[in-house]
């Protein structure tokens, strides 16, 4: 029998090959797989729908990850994808997979966080499945959420003459997943190590505890700015920006320049050594939106703060580029984090 | 720091312990945790969600369970939460959680399950997560469903003299599990063992194919029954019928001789010399219906095949009994698969 590895497909293509020929039966089914949500209609009101599967040893390190950071970045990420499709999120169900390993009160701090989240992004919890589990963590959340019609952004609505915009800055996630490894190795058993984070709270933070930019979608509508498409930035910046231009069958130019970096960010990437546009560009977990909006729109995209105007859609012949700071044009690849092809 | 085992509350106990203080905040969340599906309201129309975990080693051995049949699994237990509430499943994300042990083809396999129950029972696949895992293989099914207002159907609604149904037989999906247990471990790695499953067809399929009762719920509707309570059975009757009691606050009788067992269900427990009550009550898996409709509809549920009368509800006060064939009464208790207990 023939057998072809899951590493010679990816993530993505794994995905695709699996779901290419599913034909939608249900007309209430209006989008399946391929957004940031599935989009189920009720007579207009649209109900959106997205789930994140994370294991433990993949996903997230227990030996530097709190769990109630853990519980609250489960939860956010979820509502990250309801607010790239321009909704808000209503409810979650959380599904845990717990091995003897863990304590009741573990799992109450766990819990404690995806509560908090809910708390701040007035989500309910209406549900979940909680089984025993061999051998670590396993943490399903699935989100339901609700938009307009209307209203609702989706990856392939870009034109190509759009503007291409990002909201807060990108990459320091990435940093602050390399600066809790190197702490980690340096550990390495030691009993009395401290590590040394301090300057550095930014960047742990937004590897931690990741926010979900509710205020952009809010911000956006209250100035009547409604995105041509939409993703967040989980697999970084190349990655989720060819999502859209495939989806839109639209090509991009990206500035390396304008691509908003903190400073945290970029000291960190010349403490190690890295490139910090490569961190931003392919590091992820920013949970960031990556939108575009017509090129007519360029003012007042420009009079919003905490957004940032970073390139501009073409026709798709022209390629997916970054136009690196001396001009070069460099081809975006979705490298992201494929776990699935390492 | 105080380290309670989460053996000591069990699934059931840990659940209630971390959901127990909830309060639902969003008007639309109308059911929360506790149901068979959450109910969330879109203008009269509600939309019912229900999500299931499976870990490898925990709910499936792949040493015996064809892929494409866990696929097949996997959907239909989701579909059946949905048919409990009265309601038709119509979209479901999956998310999977893959090893390096699995190929591209097997994956093919245990998703043409997915489908093919999909297909069945007109379900839309539109979304999911597929991620990779370092242990084996996990699978996370949401299912989303719809019912209008006023058939949906709770645990909570059944009346202290309401009579006591349950659709088709029970025992056998349990039986066949004891007799894929007793192969495997005759097997024992002989590369030339033929298992013995002649004439044991039915409790094999129950137990690796199990359906979900979209008919029954048909049914009722032609024959304008809707119950005051229903659950589907996937951890025993004596468990899921303690959740009817409690939440509706009704005691209940439940008669030994009346419990629908197959044939081959019989067999197989002598065969074991194992007592077939005891698989029916504590076996689980059978994902029949059970229900309760008021006493003055006696003769109405008589008359349709496939149901069975098992017994009645009762004032709380009179507690929860099973009357054995020699009249005596036994308790009956949540055994169940507790997993978290174990």
């Amino acid at each position: 029998m023939k057998r072809t590895e899951i590493a010679s497909l990816g993530e993505f293509g794994l995905i695709d090959h699996l779901t290419k020929d599913i034909n939608l039966v249900n007309q209430s089914s209006r989008r399946g797989v391929g957004d940031d949500a599935a989009v189920i209609d009720n007579n207009g009101k649209q109900t959106l729908v997205t789930t994140d599967l994370l294991l433990e040893g993949i996903h997230f390190d227990l030996i530097y990850v709190p769990l109630k950071h853990l519980g609250y970045k489960a939860a956010i990420v979820n509502f990250s994808d309801i607010y790239a499709m321009n909704g808000k999120p209503k409810q979650i169900t959380v599904s845990l997979g717990i091995s003897k390993r863990f304590s009741v009160e573990a799992i109450e701090d766990l819990y404690a966080g995806i509560r908090l989240a809910c708390e701040i992004h007035d989500v309910d919890i209406v549900g979940g499945d909680t089984v025993s589990s061999l051998t670590g963590l396993t943490i399903s959340i699935t989100c339901v959420g609700v938009a307009d019609e209307q209203e609702i952004t989706y990856r392939n609505g870009a034109n190509d003459t759009d503007l291409i915009c990002v909201s807060g800055d990108l990459g320091a996630a990435y940093m602050g997943l390399q600066l809790l490894e190197r702490e980690k190795s340096v550990y390495d058993g030691k009993g009395d190590f401290q590590p040394d984070f301090a300057g550095k709270e930014y960047i742990l933070e937004r590897q931690l505890k990741p926010e979900a930019r509710k205020d952009i979608v809010q911000m956006l509508s209250e100035n009547g700015i409604k995105p041509t498409s939409m993703i967040d930035i989980s697999d970084g910046l190349s990655s989720d920006m060819l999502h859209i231009c495939k989806q839109s069958n639209v090509g991009c130019r990206i500035f390396e320049d304008k691509i908003p970096i903190d400073y945290q960010t970029a000291l960190m990437a010349e403490t190690f050594n890295m490139n910090v546009t490569t961190a931003a560009l392919n590091g992820g977990e920013d949970y960031e939106l990556l939108f575009t909006v017509p090129l007519t729109m360029h003012s007042e995209i420009e009079n919003l703060s905490g957004i940032h105007l970073i390139g501009h859609t073409t026709k798709p012949e022209l390629g997916n580029y970054l136009v690196t700071r001396d001009g070069q044009e460099m081809e975006l690849t979705a490298q992201g984090w494929d776990q699935l092809s390492r």
